[in-house]
């Protein structure tokens, strides 16, 4: 999107004059993480890196947007002339999409000119924060109704048209089978799940004629039964079955779902509808889905939709993209509350005998510790390695991390004690250096 | 946006098919309305007419939509060609932006062809509601700092680019001075803010050195003082002020915010620097903008971030686009929890001599009520019937109708009575008519 370069906060325009005017072309290494969870949570799964590294494949500024910058900030012409033949020159080193990881993990690393590095970070941290919220959330509701179906539901409250696109990819990535939007179906490719609305029903004058139409045109389709009364709805799904009406499901969107699924379920079977599926949605959430489980409520799939969409119990995460490095120094930020480990960085993760994860440990590049390393070469010189990875691949890959979870961290509520990340020796030692010498 | 059209549910297009199959071609009508307010919320400010009315304006499927959709829903040759020429032809109705409005009270009428109108509920709710949200969500800001400086400063952490750039547009229309996102300040006209960051300061092996170059290229600029010892950033402000150096302002990010307002304001006091505003951001809300007010921190302005992008309180509204009128003929959903009012509505508002509201009525059109209607005409025949309103009407508007607000309204809690939105004796006597004769 040509217009996305300009997506950035005004204080990233007045540093580059300074950056520029001080001749700073020396590289800096900026790290993206997460600095505390969320209340409920026990860890997150990184997400946007696809979207992240396509935004600085592509970063340029239009015509306009540079009328517009060298007016507003202002900018002179040599600045002018700078932005216009910018382009991302620097390397990434990030976590794959899918992985679970904790706070002050960095999770995406960019090593650049500090005016390019600087620039970029309002929309990187835009893009990383949004995904990673998202993908957090929704494998909880996975987590919280294993084997059933669910689908994201939540497009029109998500907060405008890239949250509701991002939170279907977020939600399938971490484990939905798909959702209601179409263009996300269109763009990553993801199932798209649809019923029939209550305006559909309220347009006829009376319910069966409504089911009857909507049969015909959408064959083995799914009815939505509580417009008026959902019991009543279920015993004209099954005489509308009699007359050899092809009918797969039907949806409960209000009312006490678990109840109305249980009449709803009893109806369908004393009909001979054994096979005809239940889906229920309104009002879900991962704390409504473990209470229908733990109920036995008959329902195979669920809508899940506004409380995913705007990750409702915790909309944003605690997140930074701080400068740790500058030619060849490391730096830390001291600021009360917002202290953060300087330098350049890597992440150790131990894994038991039996494949579950044991421990992280946060270290500096170069210091190789037991386990596996989470960071990877993503990009060199603002090209990519490599393609993004298909979303089937990134949702085995949560699916291979969650198998591999200590089960303590699976349940909705986190555990008193937190999975353990620990800070390496020589990552202290730095630290505690730099506050001696740095002013 | 060619795209745009595809952000839609699947069913929506399910029930096209039946629409279409059945000859459903009447007119119907559909109104958007929020159902009750969030916690803490005493009344919403509308907003986000501008874009729905240029997304229903411009609403067309391009050819990489339609073979999408051929491909998925699926969709017969026919729909394909319906689609293709497809433009929305309806009329529309609405409360103009930056008015006060209730629960119940519907904000936007949709009067279309029932396969048009059906169409656009994902795109036109996912408008309306974030704006809502985010214009209702600000003015709580400026109610409890009035006559401080209020910047949107939360791009980063809004969820994706839409929501950044329209949540400055949201804010700015609810009485804030403008936001630090450049993509806003371009396509709004929105005013600009920015400072530095910490990154700038750490970049430099001294935080004067950092200083001398950001005022150089910047002159009369505000620097950020807390990336080390705030009080002491303070005294070597003062020391480069001696020097000559302008400088405009300081930012305070981190901390007790307002112990340091007072110790920095001292100290650049006791410099001569008293016109040097205090900027103060980090975790600010309405609720730390109250607090600040009361505890009497000396602080000119303040960066609103993450919890007003996110709107994090009240991350959602309880709201619906429904059905209520087809084919000339009154339609009203039952669902559990869910009922609505049916019929195409007016809402009439009165006022005391004083200028204050004093009660809503909500009404069928037609049953002219005293005081004034808060729909108006803005759209027939697909056409927008004026230019969109200037923003800075709308916000003087929003400034007028805060003004017009009964003073225990004004709070940051709701206060135990809300405000009387009555439901006119037409409209009761429908809805009862329709509960006897609907099935």
């Amino acid at each position: 999107m040509s217009h996305e370069a300009l997506f950035t906060d005004l204080y990233e325009l007045t540093m580059l004059r300074a950056y520029l005017a001080g001749n700073m072309r020396a590289p800096a290494v900026f790290e993206f993480f997460v600095r505390k969870l969320p209340e409920r949570r026990s860890f997150l799964i990184a997400a946007g890196l696809a979207q992240a590294l396509e935004y600085l494949e592509n970063l340029r500024f239009d015509e306009e947007g540079l009328e517009y910058l060298a007016r507003t900030v202002p900018l002179d012409p040599e600045h002018v002339e700078y932005l216009r033949t910018l382009r991302f020159t620097g390397d990434v080193d990030a976590v794959p999409e899918g992985t679970i990881v904790f706070p002050n993990e960095p999770l995406f690393r960019v090593v650049a000119p500090i005016a390019e590095a600087q620039l970029v970070e309002t929309r990187l941290i835009n893009i990383l924060h949004f995904q990673t919220l998202l993908a957090s959330k929704a494998v909880r509701s996975v987590l919280a109704a294993p084997g059933k179906l669910l689908v994201d539901f939540g497009s029109r409250r998500a907060h405008g048209l890239e949250a509701g696109v991002l939170c279907a990819r977020a939600a399938f990535l971490a484990g939905f089978a798909g959702t209601s939007n179409l263009l996300a179906g269109q763009r990553f490719g993801i199932p798209v799940y649809g019923t029939m609305a209550h305006s559909f029903v309220q347009a006829h004058d009376d319910e069966v004629a409504a089911f009857r139409l909507f049969t015909r045109a959408n064959p083995n389709t799914v009815l939505l039964i509580d417009t008026y009364d959902t019991e009543r709805a279920a015993q004209d799904v099954v005489r509308l079955a009699r007359e050899g009406i092809a009918i797969r499901g039907v949806r409960i969107d209000s009312g006490d779902l678990g109840a109305h699924a249980h009449a709803v379920r009893r109806i369908l079977d004393a009909g001979g509808l054994e096979r005809c599926t239940i889906f229920a949605s309104g009002g879900i959430d991962e704390d409504a889905l473990a209470r229908l489980a733990a109920s036995g409520a008959p329902i195979d799939g669920f809508g899940v939709g506004t409380r995913l969409d705007t990750s409702a119990d915790a909309p944003y995460l605690d997140c930074a993209y701080k400068l740790q490095e500058y030619a060849g120094r490391a730096r830390r930020k001291r600021s009360e509350g917002k202290a953060t480990w300087p330098g350049r960085k890597q992440v150790f993760r131990k894994h038991a005998a039996n494949g579950r994860m044991v421990e992280d440990v946060v270290t500096l590049v170069g210091d190789t510790q037991p386990g596996e390393p989470l960071l990877v070469p993503v990009m060199r010189g603002g090209r990519r390695l490599a393609e993004a990875e298909p979303l089937t691949v990134l949702r085995a890959r949560v699916e291979a991390q969650i198998r591999s979870l200590p089960d303590e961290l699976r349940a909705l509520e986190a555990p008193p004690t937190p999975y353990p990340v620990r800070v390496s020796e020589r990552l202290q030692a730095l630290t505690a250096e730099l506050d001696r010498t740095q002013r």
